[in-house]
């Protein structure tokens, strides 16, 4: 986890970048959450998964996303009163597998300012969730409601 | 829940509904889940989550997306080999709060085949994520992976 300054909407910038920590998806991990918000046989259990279109035992998608927003709340992005999102867009390139290792990796691509709400402004950030080979498993689309400095 | 048969790409139609089973937000499941994927004040602890732009306590965005899939795992719409989603757009309009019973509404926006690819199909899926108000919570529009019947 780094511990950085709180970040006002005047401290982001076009092109800026944010890694995150490491997260290991352990295949107990996967299960758990499988059981309580996706069950369904490949996410569950080995055997089952084999025979379906994951081929293996895959963590949910949901999982995969909930675990970004876990290393993006530990990240350096750090911003000012939360990281609060307004929305998002998700694809899942390739699934999670039991014992990879992610990483977020972030870049600010667009920064939103409303003349009738200068106390707040939208940051859109690309998220790629990579596991340890480098390959992507999530691709996501935020965009975070910031709070603009001095307001 | 709802025991549906299998359904195939052939047996989505444009314009399809589909109601989910319902699903209380506990503020013990809402702070579990915070600590364990969005551990930040809002969702954490009713007293800090006071003053933040929440104004009270909320579940993450991220927990009501998953209860989703959760409702929509146990819905009628019973896609042939599991509920396989290529990607999701996610809007959450108001927050989730302690209490909320949570009931998710679907309906089939696209249906998509691609000649090259015959044996599987998109279909769009636009979900609402309403409380007990009838307040939307989240708006979600996925686009699922469904087999054709017959290969």
């Amino acid at each position: 986890m780094t511990t950085a300054a709180p970040r006002y909407l005047q401290d982001f910038a076009l092109g800026q970048t944010f890694a995150s920590a490491q997260y290991e998806m352990t295949i107990e991990a996967i299960k758990a959450f499988a059981a309580q918000f996706d069950p369904q046989p490949f996410h569950l259990d080995e055997a089952a998964a084999r025979d379906t279109l994951f081929a293996g035992l895959a963590a949910s998608g949901w999982h995969t996303a909930s675990v970004t927003m876990r290393l993006l709340v530990g990240s350096g992005l750090a911003v000012a009163g939360g990281l609060v999102g307004a929305g998002a867009e998700l694809r899942w390139p390739r699934p999670t597998r039991p014992g990879d290792v992610l990483q977020v990796f972030s870049e600010v691509l667009e920064i939103k300012v409303s003349p009738h709400r200068p106390e707040r402004g939208l940051v859109a950030l690309k998220s790629e969730t990579r596991n340890q080979h480098g390959d992507v498993v999530q691709v996501m689309t935020s965009r975070l409601s910031v709070p603009a400095r001095g307001h």
